[in-house]
């Protein structure tokens, strides 16, 4: 199934929620922390991903949580993603690692997230433009989702500036709605904290997926999101959730803890549809 | 011994060829395709750094020829690292890996490069911002090369919209120049394919260094980069080859063609001084 078949399928059971699987040493469970980080990280999230995987649309490792860890790490996303392919191959999974180097470079890329880990979709960076992502865009049974606003507080130092009546970020918005999503594998990526920007690129790509980090920790509201970011068919978005779902408790039932604040959280969506 | 006082050495030394090592299976020579990617690799780079240490500036590899074989790429790429740590202690090594996350997750890659795999500079992503990237602005220790003006036939599409009267790539260049570089330790990465741009970009750094690649293979030449992007000193530069170089000959000669062909470049780039 492709990604979009994938996400479609979540859509229509209304799940929207996606959980980052960002593990962090430090904040693991104390009983994890005697075994190697590449043990306490696959202990651990295999168990997040039991416990709510039938209330996700979608499960998104961040590369930089596993790179920290170096090859070790490398094992331990490895590890992650044939779990969930094996285990919930009905959900996709999408590795944010925001990538983007020129043209003959991306295939080292693209080759690691698409035929080593076997992931559904990646983040990608714009600023070397759409022709050096050919190699991204040109695979049609994947899906990449380009850094439209990113929703750290200081994302405005260009995305924000003016070019004639518009905003950077709406001019990538635009770019990759009508130049690069020829084969309708694209989505952007908007953060949670940013209501206006998420209205003006929903108004800007149409029924486009957009996957948005940045709720909770961050200071996002399921209320924003739902208001502005919906497509036509009341769909579109995927709700990223990383800190607050999977350190939720760092006793032995985080699982079941994070498992309830997904099912929180998930519920607020649909109750603001 | 810092960033800075390493490349300062090599260019004291007029030395300013930096040999990308950025490893494709398929291009190796052939006695070497009945091992492992990882061994492979690892037995034809330390070959190709062992000739060309004296020549070059600096070694640079690219991750997304490692990561393209998952853990064991990591694994190469970790072992090159030391091997020239090891090897050569005065050879400053550029993680390219042109990453660029939101804050707190960006201390995954700066674990990654600078605790892990002990580089001593990396290129960065500018789109998210400084305030995205202060955990790499702070490794005073280390060196932050920001994509400015990039390589590819297609970076204008965003790099050279205009703003007022400055293009894109201008304003990134100027604010990594006054609000970045607070703590001395950045550089911008410019392409060698644009000469007009590079001379653009010198102006506006002054004497911070740049990282050049695209020289060769993607079209650029050493007299345009002499010509255009040289700091007040006739120094500041950092000029990547890597497939003309680890290419020249896919025999059993390949180190010895690959230190000629390095020479040849670093001889053409100290004519033009």
């Amino acid at each position: 199934m492709s990604f979009q078949e994938k996400i479609q399928n979540k859509w229509d059971q209304k799940k929207f929620l996606c959980v980052g699987l960002d593990p962090v040493f430090e904040k693991l469970p104390k009983h994890l922390h005697r075994k190697s980080p590449k043990q306490a990280f696959t202990q651990f999230l295999t168990q997040i991903i039991d416990r709510t995987a039938d209330i996700v649309c979608a499960f998104k490792p961040n590369s930089a949580f596993y790179e920290a860890y170096g090859a070790h790490g490398w094992e331990a996303l490895e590890y992650v993603c044939s779990y969930i392919q094996a285990a919930y191959p009905d959900i996709p999974i999408i590795l944010d690692y925001k990538r983007g180097d020129i043209g003959n470079t991306n295939h080292g890329y693209v080759e690691s997230a698409f035929e080593q880990l076997q992931v559904d979709a990646v983040t990608v960076q714009p600023y070397a433009g759409k022709e050096s992502l050919t190699p991204f865009l040109e695979q049609t049974d994947s899906f990449i989702f380009v850094l439209v606003k990113t929703s750290n507080p200081g994302s405005g130092e260009f995305q924000s500036l003016e070019l004639d009546d518009k905003k950077l970020y709406e001019v990538v918005a635009e770019h990759v709605a009508v130049e690069w999503n020829t084969k309708g594998n694209c989505g952007v990526v908007v953060g949670a904290t940013y209501s206006e920007e998420l209205k003006r690129v929903r108004t800007i790509i149409g029924d486009m997926p957009i996957l948005i980090p940045g709720l909770g920790s961050q200071g996002g509201t399921v209320k924003d999101i739902v208001t502005n970011a919906l497509d036509s068919k009341k769909q579109g978005i995927i709700v990223n959730s990383s800190r607050e779902v999977l350190y939720a408790s760092n006793g032995t039932d985080f699982a079941e803890a994070a498992r309830s604040k997904a099912q929180l959280l998930s519920d607020t969506i649909t109750k603001e549809l």
